[in-house]
């Protein structure tokens, strides 16, 4: 693809900035404009090599822009969106990065309006270490990115944003934003649930046993270290996906400890056997 | 400690093999001698510049050991002490490396008897990879390694046996044998029946969606890769710890769904923040 006239950023912390990073690497922008919050942000910003222009605002920053990027928490992509929705130029494509999509690729599809096309994107890449400073140009390479239209999402758009993301090193995976949030809610949002509730159950248990563990409990736990106010919001935003998936895992672990109490080994075997030829089909890290 | 005149290993798996390994490198040994149950293992253990011999029975290794590592599964240790019993000098001692110590204490210290000593040890330290060739001699360095005696076990042979797995390089934690079982149900135990079960129900709920997944899922599930006949017996050995770990990590999970399922946001943050400051306090990895 030709690079972009103009990349906007709105909002960046690690993934932001990394989107930023990337492009700039791998010149898949001509001109990158960034808004952030805080004034003191913006000073540092000015300084990095991949950024070409500051904005006050977000509405200044996405005034010519070929492209948008909200990288904000899920709680601020639609309020973002109103606030840049009447400054767009005609065709402008606007993504964002946000862990759940169906309610907020509605509400932003419908504030972006006609001439430009709002079409969410959910990278699966992360870290629980956040903010722009941590970001890095490799971010995306070799991950799933997932692109998630609407049914009546402009298919042009659609194909835009997805080679944009695959520009920046992504796999892209275009999915319907509802069918997205299902799937995260198993692969993403479950383990998180799993991991913050075997730490919070050792904590109250007795938290000097930590010191004894071994690296299974320090990977099976590593993500409860994530963010607290961001996951909090991806909870709030994808609570009916998740309780579904809670109640499926409660049952599957609940014929686990039946098995046990029953002394069917077999049945363990069984569970564990499975696991395991789930968990070997992994593909290599990237 | 001056150097043991002769360590003996039965059984050497990957942490067998790191036993022997860290002894030569560490020259905690002045003689490595080596039983293994097949003869083409056998065969190539001779080769091994960490081995001075090879034995064709557990009872010939064991003959004129200062002390014996037992490094079978542990469904076999018990066995594995009672054909060595009748041939141990006096003042030796005899320890393992088996993830459960209640039962198996009990039955090899009464097995192994008087003039010689039993005393169980459990080093948290191995790999979803099994096997002596995967071993390696830094694999104790700076693990905890548990040396758990029974009420009436020999003090002295007690810090004989601390001492040689501090040699190693492991951090010894004495403790009791039951409350060792109760500490691992929890810190190891459970997280391979978590890890186990989000496995076994992701792949009957779509296998590819694996494919979509980031690091957070991947670390997450590491420990499901593990050996599917080690963890059965560990579980079988350990059931009624483990069963009661499990049905507080329900009770504990139950409460994150109800508070999600009530738009408790204060109460799932509440959790997140729990998890999260458990987890920050982990020492950093060896």
């Amino acid at each position: 693809m030709p690079p972009l006239e103009q990349l906007t950023i709105l909002a960046p912390g690690l993934l932001g900035g990394s989107v930023a990073r990337a492009a700039h690497a791998r010149a898949v922008a001509k001109r990158i404009v960034i808004w952030a919050r805080r004034p003191e942000t913006r000073l540092r910003l000015r300084e990095q090599p991949w950024c070409n222009a500051v904005a006050d605002t977000p509405a200044a920053a996405a005034q010519n822009a070929s492209l948008v990027v909200i990288a904000s928490p899920v709680d601020r992509i639609v309020p973002l969106a109103a606030e840049i929705a009447g400054v767009l130029p005609p065709l402008a494509c606007v993504t964002d990065v946000g862990s759940v999509k169906g309610e907020i690729s509605r509400h932003a599809s419908k504030l972006i309006g006609r001439g430009a096309h709002f079409v969410g994107a959910h990278p699966m890449a992360g870290s629980e270490k956040t903010g722009w400073e941590h970001s890095s140009a490799e971010l995306f390479e070799r991950r799933t990115c997932f692109v998630t239209p609407l049914p009546d999402t402009d298919a042009t758009a659609v194909d835009r944003v997805a080679r944009f993301w695959s520009d920046l090193g992504a796999e892209v995976v275009t999915v319907d934003a509802d069918k997205h949030d299902e799937i995260v809610a198993h692969i993403s949002h479950l383990p998180q649930a799993i991991a913050t509730t075997l730490c919070s159950f050792l904590a109250k248990k007795n938290p000097a046993w930590r010191n004894f563990a071994g690296g299974g409990l320090r990977d099976t736990t590593r993500i409860a270290g994530s963010d607290a106010l961001i996951w909090r919001t991806i909870f709030e935003q994808n609570r009916d996906e998740v309780l579904r998936a809670l109640q499926h895992f409660e049952d599957e672990l609940h014929g686990f400890k039946a098995a046990l109490a029953n002394r069917d080994y077999v049945e363990i075997a069984a569970r564990l056997e499975r696991g395991k030829a789930y968990r070997d089909q992994f593909r290599p890290a990237p």
